[in-house]
Formats: structure tokens, sequence, C-alpha cells
């Protein structure tokens, strides 16, 4: 993979002088088995999400796997704002300042990035009849949808894998998500979602208790010079959510190095005899498969929120578009009940960022209600791909729309599992989630090879 | 018409400070045929181009004849920074003042200017089954088409008449728009064409003698305190331009009042024989009819650029996103010789506003290269309407792209003629356009409804 950069444009949607600032945007291309312009072999786009796009390269060995067989060029495209790829002069405490030079940072604008990135590259290449396929996981996965049904001109299809476009507004249930999570557990041993949803009040009433943050602090090997006992509760919320999301049949090393079926693992921690009825040591070894799998780690930093991936920006993008309701939880919820609340999230963002949220604005761009009945007859070859085991499925398209905007669902499935490198111990269902999804872009390939020698185009 | 106003964000695509800044943009509504929100009854909306929202409620009597067949409630939707629909409170100094401000003028900010206008006018309605056709002419035009194909949750369908969306770039040859011109007047008589293209040589000879500045003032009878003798030339190109442009089978008043068939009239007053071999009183003849059809007027002041419909806002257009290669003319143009020169649009513009244009946004964002190919199988529900007699057509989708994007040509007609009043002069073939188009909205709507009903969806 060779890292290049491309000289961006700050804004795309007004003039503005500030507008024409430029910056570098970062891009990984691997030509490795291009079949090269002459043939107008394909150009496999991956859309970067929130991070460094090298972590998302790592993440996508679906596109080395299938790179080969279509005689592919990859490209992966950095999102601004995140990795190398940050305005005003790739300073990022300046570029993270306040929302003056935050601003610049949306999904529209990264559309539009990724159009103008393309198409100079193609032009460059002397590939313009090269097809494109957009891929994208998670947002990166929402931007290769959205990329295709506002960009039909640059990219031929789009493989949007685990996106949750209709998590927006009132389309998905704000309960879904965690109700997912509980599901997962669930699914494992009903012991262990008992264990997990009872422990939230045993660790409250501990807490409360005087000496009871030296027993929590025991009990969870939390590191002597770590104060913040109090956030014990989210920590533990991080390792379950984070690893029902990963939930792979094989072993990973997306967020966290993890085993393979992690929540397995975890509910075979908790449901160990061995820790009798000691809640919080079966809790200790669940979060010990999320937070210390390699088995390093002899005590825990509670506030350690370092963020190896650039997530800071999404913070901002949360406030702004990505308002996702998911963090509501009802009476069978493994985490403690409560209710998603707009109000809540647009006060933390006026204290952060002095901003207010733009709710209603992420389906005005790219709707969302009504999608079966919107998409029937408008636009075509997008696959969305959604495991049911990954908490964000719940905002997916898990219904065929048309002919050619399709749903893949595994039921055995977590966040975005296809696009991983294959491994040989890939389980059937998955083996076959990925032979569809080759044989469905093979035929917009083949389509689009015939409409380029159709005259009467 | 009642008029209104709704609240609009400066800026949809960031989320700079500036951007949350508001303006009222204008609107007129007309529910008189209107089925209401019980039927789920459309909605046609007119999406707005540069100028006053009157002007083209005026000149779009298709939507006032059509609406009591459909039922349908008519929206007339003001473009930003034109008319009543000013940002920076409505002070449209300084609005458009420098490009600090008027960088907020683009047909971006304009397609989510109207996207969020329908979305909350259906809310307040309670009328969000209703479906939404969208419709305009020119620059309106270009806007309805991308607006379905942008917004296609907003609109099931759009009507986009003498849009001239091809001409960007090196689609469209940029001596298109002045062979039709020339085709046009040349199809009325040989010896007009000739008469209009040798005139321009004799008009600067005259210039150039002593005293030949008065032969020219008195030819044309330039108002006495006019000194700009030397803006004749663009004055009478002016005339021809638009007279081609609007020329209608019946009178009409667009920009200027008009008899029918303008173009005819034009060259019968150049080939009238009693003005003999006087060239200027021939062209003088015919700038009569264009800027003194009425016969009001007793002098003509060539300086004369008021600006009653707001096109200033279009100076700035053209400077930003807006390049369209239209006035280069080869050998057999009517008008002199001149090759379309990318560069001297640059330097204007950088002259007037400081601005580099971005000549290449718009066919990335919007695309247009073999478009033929990219909206086969992508897309639904547009209708090209062009009359080949109108000089944007060479720019205009003129074959059919899918069963559901169709073009529909008229040899006879001029600019978006389709969208004009119904008379009673109206020769067949204008009617023949326009029962077709209200036949192919009727098969958008009553997919919709049924699609409304149809439980799968």
């Amino acid at each position: 993979m060779k890292k290049k950069f491309f000289t961006q444009i700050l804004d795309h949607f007004n003039f503005h002088p500030q507008s024409y600032q430029t910056f570098q945007q970062r891009y990984l291309i691997n030509d490795k088995y291009w079949g090269g312009p002459k043939n107008n072999s394909p150009i496999f786009v991956y859309t970067g999400n929130e991070g460094e796009i090298e972590w998302f390269a790592q993440n996508t060995g679906f596109l080395f796997d299938t790179a080969p067989l279509f005689k592919a060029l990859l490209i992966f495209i950095e999102h601004r704002f995140y990795g190398k790829s940050i305005p005003f002069g790739g300073d990022k405490e300046k570029a993270y300042s306040n929302s003056t030079t935050l601003g610049y940072l949306s999904s529209t604008q990264a559309l539009a990035d990724y159009a103008t990135l393309i198409i100079d590259l193609k032009h460059n290449l002397t590939a313009t009849d090269s097809p494109v396929v957009v891929f994208g996981g998670s947002y990166g996965g929402m931007l290769a949808a959205w990329f295709r049904l506002k960009y039909p001109h640059i990219a031929i299809g789009a493989l949007a894998s685990s996106a949750p476009i209709l998590n927006f507004e009132n389309i998905t249930s704000p309960y879904s998500f965690n109700n997912i999570i509980t599901q997962d557990f669930r699914s494992e041993s009903e012991n262990c979602y008992k264990v997990i949803k009872g422990s939230w009040q045993e660790i409250e009433e501990t807490a409360a208790k005087s000496g009871g943050s030296e027993i929590l602090r025991k009990a969870f090997r939390i590191c002597k010079n770590d104060t913040s006992v109090g956030s014990l509760g989210g920590w533990l919320e991080t390792a379950y959510i984070y690893t029902a999301m990963t939930d792979y049949p094989t072993p990973s090393n997306f967020l966290n190095p993890l085993p393979a079926f992690p929540v397995k693992q975890m509910c075979k921690a908790i449901d160990d005899p061995k820790t009798g009825n000691n809640t919080f040591e079966k809790l200790y070894g669940a979060a010990n498969i999320y937070y210390n799998y390699s088995g390093d780690a002899t005590c825990f930093n509670l506030d350690d929120d370092s963020d190896p991936h650039g997530l800071g920006g999404w913070t901002w993008q949360a406030c702004t578009e990505m308002i996702l309701p998911t963090d509501g939880n009802n009476a069978e919820s493994i985490f403690p009940e409560s209710v998603w609340n707009y109000t809540d999230r647009a006060e933390i963002c006026k204290y952060i960022f002095n901003i207010e949220p733009r709710p209603n604005w992420i389906t005005a761009e790219f709707g969302a209600h009504n999608i079966h009945r919107v998409l029937k007859r408008f636009g075509s070859n997008i696959i969305f791909f959604n495991g049911l085991r990954d908490p964000w499925s719940g905002g997916g398209v898990l219904k065929d729309i048309s002919k050619s905007i399709v749903a893949i669902v595994a039921k055995e499935g977590a966040h975005h599992v296809d696009l991983r490198f294959s491994t040989n111990e890939d389980p059937m269902w998955l083996q076959e989630v990925r032979r569809r999804e080759v044989h469905i872009i093979s035929k917009w390939l083949s389509q689009y090879y015939h409409s380029l020698v159709d005259s009467s185009n």
C-alpha cells in the first residue's frame, strides 16, 4: 500500500473565501492486482470513516481477498479530520479547537471529498472508464450507500456493511441497540444475562457503602492511582457493547484483541462455577476478555480513554448531524433502565462545543423514512449487509428494496464481519455471505461493461 | 397566491457558527385546487431560479392549468439571494457586497433549502404522505432534475423544462448555443440571416469613421444622453438571443413583451423591401420587435441594463459553479466569429469578485458525462422537455434515458414553452406535449398511490 495525498478543498458547497482553503487528504493505493486502464479494470474504493485509514484497511481484508479475482485497484480514502487528513495545515490542535474549524467536519463534505478525489485519480490514471465500486463498514458503510445514491455517476455500486442508515429520528426504536446486546448475551446463557443485569445495583450499593470504593478497586484490579471508581459502570458497559459488536467467529483485533466468539467467552467466565456467587469476580473475568485478552495488564485505568483511532472527531459528529438514538434501555435490557433523551444530547453538545445539533438533517439530506417505498423504483446496485448479533443491525436495511438494492442478513453475524479477512476457520454462513457479495458485484461489473460497448448508450 | 416566509439556515453543509445564521425565504402558496391531506392530494412545487418568484409563477401557467385536474397544492419557492429571499437580514446591499456573503449563493444550498422547506411544510400541513412533484424551467429546470436525483425521498418526480444540464465542461459544443440561434433565423429566411451576419462589420466600420457614432446614434434612435454607442453590438445581440429563446407561437411577456413568432417578425422587418439596402434601418426594425413591441419608446438607452428580475446574482453564479460554455461562434454563426475561452471568464470573475470559478464542480456533484449510461439503471421519474428552437436545447437531454427518465422534444418549441399558460391559439404540437406531460405525471402519482397501500412496502 502506497500512501498518497490529494489536495482537497475545505468547503465544497459554498464559495466563501475560507472555502478555498486546502488541506492534504490521505489515501492508500494498492495496484498489485489491478488489470490497468486499458482493460477498464475496476477500482474498489473504501470510503473511510471516523479513524485512521490504515486501521480500516487492516480490517477490510475482503478487498484484498477479492482484488485478484476482479483485477481491482484498491483505494482507501481517509475521512477529513481523521488520521493524517487534517485541515488547517494539518494542525490537529487548531482543527479541533472549536466550531469555526471543526465546522467543516461533516458527512456531506466527506462525500464530496471522495467524489472529487476519485474523479481526479481516474483522470490521472487515464482510467476514466474504469468502473468504481465503493465499500464501507459502519459509518463508512453509510457513506458508501449514500455515495452510490448521491454520486451514481462516480460509483456503479456500493457494498454498505453494517450501515445503520435507519437509526435516525424515530425510524428505529431507541431500545433496539441495547436489546440486541441483551439478546446476544441471553442467547449464550440466561444466567449470564441475569448476572450482568443484576450487577448494576450491586455495584451501586457497594460504591455507596463506606469502604465500598476500595472493595470495587480490588475486585476489578483498578490501578492504585486511578480514583475514578465511579466510572466503573461505563467501563463495564463499554466492554459488553464492543464485545457484542465484534462477536466474530474467529479471533480478531478490531477494537481490542479478542478470542473467537467473545460473548460466549464472557458468559463462560460469568457462568464459571468456580466463582460461585461472587458477582464482581464473575464480571472481572468477563471484562478481562475485552480489556486484557493478551493477559499483559496487571491493573486497569478506568479513565484511560486514550484515543488510538482518533474517535475524538466522532464526538463532534454526534453533536451536529449524527444523532442516532441508540442508548435507551427498556425493562428487558441487560443495562440499567433509561430513556433516550434528545435534550440531554443537546445540552452536552452545548456544553462541549457550544453548538446546537441538527437532528433532522441526515434524513432531510439522505432520506430514511419509508426507504423501501422511496427506493423501490429509484436507484440501484447497493448491498446492505447486516449481522443480526450486531447491535447496529436494528438500524440497518434488513429486507430487499428492489432487485438491485438488496439486503444480506446473517443471523450469526456481527459488525461488518463480511469485510474482514477470510480465514480457514470461517464458518459456512460467512463464506456464503461473501460468495453472494462477490457474485452481485460481478453482475454490476458485467452489466457496466456491456453498457460500455452498447452503442445505444 | 399567498406569500409566506420560511426561516432558512444559511449553510446546510457545514457547522461553522456562521452557518446557523437564518434568513427569511419566500414562497407562494395556492391551495385553491388542493384536495387536502386526507386524500394525500399532491403538492406541485416550482423550484425557483434566478429571479423574483412571482415572475416565475406568472410564466408557469402549466401548474395553474393542471392543478384542478390533479387537485394539487401549488408552491413556488424563491431561490436564495433573489427577490425577497435575501440572507443577512434581507439586506441586499450587504448580501451582495462580496464573496464573504455571496459565498452562500450556490445551487447545492438552494436544493437543500427546498428540501428542508418542503419537509417542514408537509409536516405543518399534516400532509407527510402527499406526493411532491417538482417543476422548473431553465436553471429552475436543472434544479428540478437535480432535486429528483438528489432528494428522491422528497419528490416522486420532476418535470425539467429546457434544463441544459449537459452544457458543462466539454459535453456540449461551445458553438451549439449560437448555432441554434443561427438556425432559428435562417429557418425564417436566408436573407435575414445574411443581413444580420453581415451587419457586424458594417457597424464596426461605421463606428470607426469620423462622425460614425452620430450616424449609429440616429439610425438606432439612441437617446441623446447615452454615449455608449460602443455597446450597440451587445444590445443587438441580446435582442436576437432573447428573441430566439422566447420564440413562442403566441404573444408573450417573459423577458419583454413580444408578438407571436417573434423571430419571424424580426426577419420580416429585415426582409422588408421598403428598407432597401439600408442595413441599419433593417436592424433597427428588428430590434424594435424586442425592445419596443409596445411602441412606447421614443429612444433607447443601450447601457440601460436595469435588472428587473434580479439577474445580478446570476453573474456570481456564473463566476463560481455555473460555467456553461455557450458563447463560441464558428464560421456559420450569425454572430461574429469567436472562441469560448475559460481563461477569459476566470479573469473577469477575478476582476469582479476576486474569486476563482470551480468549472468542474457541477459535473462532479450532479454528473452529466455519459448520462444515458449512468442513469439507464439509476433513478426514475424525470421528464426532460426541450424545444429545438431554444438555444439551450443543445445542452439538454434529447433522448429517453430509461422507461421513466424520458425526453420530450418539440421541433418547433422555444425556452420552456410547455410551462406557459395554455391559450386558445396554442398549436397542436404544444397541446400534445402538455398532454404527454400530464399523462406521465398521472402515472407517477398512481404508482405512488399504489405503493402507499401496498402492504409490502
